[in-house]
């Protein structure tokens, strides 16, 4: 069995041989769109969210990652790895529903949209951070995406559920996947109690958290772009733009006043690396409506709070509860996103009422053209079908990858293995 | 009173009762253009600006003032606090001189007006760093945007003077506020000479002059964005680009001579960091004028002859003079923005002449368009008065706002608190 070849050289075959299967995959499937088709379309993304988006994926996300003292090689590298794999595999998973004539056609904008799912894999990543092996990171990626795919194309394809950032299908899902499967993963009972480490590493050193800041900066910046990428017209682009701007500004206001009421007064980088881009995630899911700009900043306001107490409060029970998340993706992802989510219940229902809703009913009847007839009550259900869509499948899916991860054929680390570049990296 | 409780708790909750006031502020007056607006208005900022000013505020002033061996948390945490929140607080002041019906539009334009006002903070937080307590610094900033954008709207509003990268209004602004206040904080005496720090921690590390040169690197890239942003036309965009690229490749080749010439061979890590960058600003009020690409190199020399020999020379002797300016923004923002004021008065004046004349005239025709009959002369003396205001207001709102900052009131650090991330921060 590949899988399972008794070679350290080998350790990373898997992956190449995945690799090998993709270039089959792309020759078989994936063709260019012919010249006439530009000609005819524009540009289908908004300028610049395709590089922006690419910085959060890889700079973003990476170097958040490094805040563990000695995890910053596997968390920059795993993170690329992870992103350049899922990349090619979300590109075929998300347009396998919607293929004609066996054909994908890849473009900007459905490379954009791969992008944008890789960061459901990061986020899971984000939960497992330092107790993941390689090769289970692979193995729940590869399936964490196939679900993904399936969830997105129920939430915007036959839910037609607003979701213009992602905070439901991505955020939301990316997270309860990665608590699903650091629960799952957890079950692993191999290692013997002698073999802790010396040295507690699940914590940051001085200059690991300046590093962090790097990805966290980033993230910030172009969350923008992120939320505004696949938005339609210029009105929406904008809007798009300001209100994440503003949400994020207040989020990263309050998050410095609650860090500090928390802790006797002191700040924690924690809270300073994350809950500063919950502001993001909050809006993400309702950035192109009628929202007000200070509903974008209460929303923001909202979410820095949300967001502290839950590293504050919720990570240290889940963790005794067996729900170790390292990165506290909860926090970031998980509750913000389900802010957003319940955001669009309230707003769809409100889309009927006077003044707001016409703009609001515009937005979700330019969504729902094909079904122009959709009532905003019943477009508030579609709304919370496409919350329960992601939660349950992220829950389920999780689990189900985690169980599969923890077999001994993906090597689950031993217990002084954890947090610890040592086991896949030359180190000076 | 809210600002002197007494509890450690609460000590960052005057910045949170700030932002809940900019909540209201923006319910009450902050409203988006409606969708027919941006159908017959095309974006008002050049591509990409928005994202690299971005990239600037937050990655390259942040990371710039990680050069102190134990500030970096504080330097990238406040940097990040004061840019969020005075983004939001700028865009009211800034549009308050202008407010039809008591309504201000937010736009991706008024963002980046307000990001690019956030500088003029930020660079205020430079002449200080690591001497002013949180609350100081936030009682600061807030006075710094009203005069700051009371001095825009007489300098571009007004006067209507040319200053198209913001050198005088902004760079030179938040140069002169910073020093006034550096020199108005110092004359707090409440230290005793016993509580002396045992380490001298106003100096770098190794790492942290690596992590201060992300910072650097970025503003280099996109200082070009910062200056031409808000340019009117492709010529002028273009223009405003290359000048400023020009000047800062020559002030960086400048820079290294000069710093090894003055330091017997050795170049100087803060010389590199920052002397680099002075050409994007002394050029920066004329980079959409025909100064001839020499011109522009021309001026990237002096920039970095300038600043470098003010650090060497100039800062130590205002220390000396009880002005501390920590990150020497006198030489990277104060003098070469003055630099650029005299440009443009000297340009002003030579815009009757034939040629090179004729493009310049063009400009400031433009630029004063509903004032047609303005002769060459007076632009040259209104560009005088923008520079004038600039100087005054800056030296006595700074002054001002220090002596309300040195107030116990604002908790004024004492001689063992500077440059220390100690009293803010959980340190790992």
């Amino acid at each position: 069995m590949v899988l399972s070849m008794n070679s350290k050289k080998m350790k990373f075959f898997p992956l190449m041989l995945f690799q090998l299967v993709l270039v089959v995959l792309f020759f078989v499937f994936v063709r260019y769109h012919d010249a006439s088709h530009y000609q005819k379309n524009p540009e289908q993304i908004q300028p610049g969210t395709f590089e922006g988006t690419h910085v959060m994926i890889f700079i973003g996300f990476g170097f958040l990652m490094t805040f563990l003292k000695k995890y910053s090689y596997s968390a920059l590298g795993f993170n690329w790895l992870l992103a350049a794999l899922t990349i090619q595999w979300a590109l075929l998973c998300q347009n396998f529903f919607t293929m004609e004539n066996n054909t994908i056609y890849v473009t900007k904008k459905s490379l954009l949209e791969a992008d944008i799912m890789s960061a459901t894999v990061l986020i899971t990543f984000g939960a497992i951070l330092g107790l993941a092996s390689g090769l289970q990171l692979l193995v729940i990626a590869v399936i964490e995406i196939v679900i993904a795919s399936l969830n997105l194309w129920l939430v915007t394809g036959v839910f037609k559920a607003a979701d213009v950032g992602g905070s439901i299908a991505i955020h939301t899902f990316g997270a309860y996947f990665g608590l699903a499967a650091s629960w799952a993963l957890r079950f692993k009972k191999t290692e013997d109690s002698s073999n802790t480490p010396t040295v507690d590493l699940n914590g940051p050193s001085y200059t690991s958290d300046v590093t962090a800041m790097i990805g966290s900066i980033f993230l910030w910046i172009y969350w923008p772009s992120f939320n505004s990428g696949l938005t339609q017209t210029p009105a929406e682009y904008e809007m798009a733009t300001v209100n994440t701007y503003l949400s994020l500004a207040a989020a990263t206001v309050t998050t410095f006043f609650v860090s500090s009421a928390v802790n006797h007064g002191k700040l924690d980088m924690v809270h300073i690396q994350n809950s500063t881009l919950a502001g993001g995630v909050a809006v993400g899911s309702v950035c192109n409506m009628h929202i007000n700009p200070g509903g974008a900043v209460l929303i923001g306001v909202a979410a820095g709070l949300l967001s502290v107490m839950g590293y504050k409060f919720l990570t240290p029970k889940l963790e005794k509860c067996g729900v170790p998340d390292t990165c506290g993706v909860n926090n970031l992802h998980g509750m913000p996103g389900l802010l957003s989510g319940v955001l669009t219940i309230l707003l769809a229902a409100l889309a009927t009422k006077e003044g707001y809703g016409t703009e609001l009913s515009s937005i979700f009847s330019a969504m729902t053209e094909d079904e122009a007839g959709r009532a905003s009550s019943s477009q508030a259900l579609y709304q919370l079908a496409a919350v329960g869509s992601t939660v349950g499948l992220a829950l389920v899916g999780g689990g189900v990858s985690g169980l599969v991860a923890r077999t001994s054929m993906f090597e689950p680390l031993k217990q002084n293995e954890k947090y610890d570049d040592e086991l896949n990296w030359e180190l000076p």
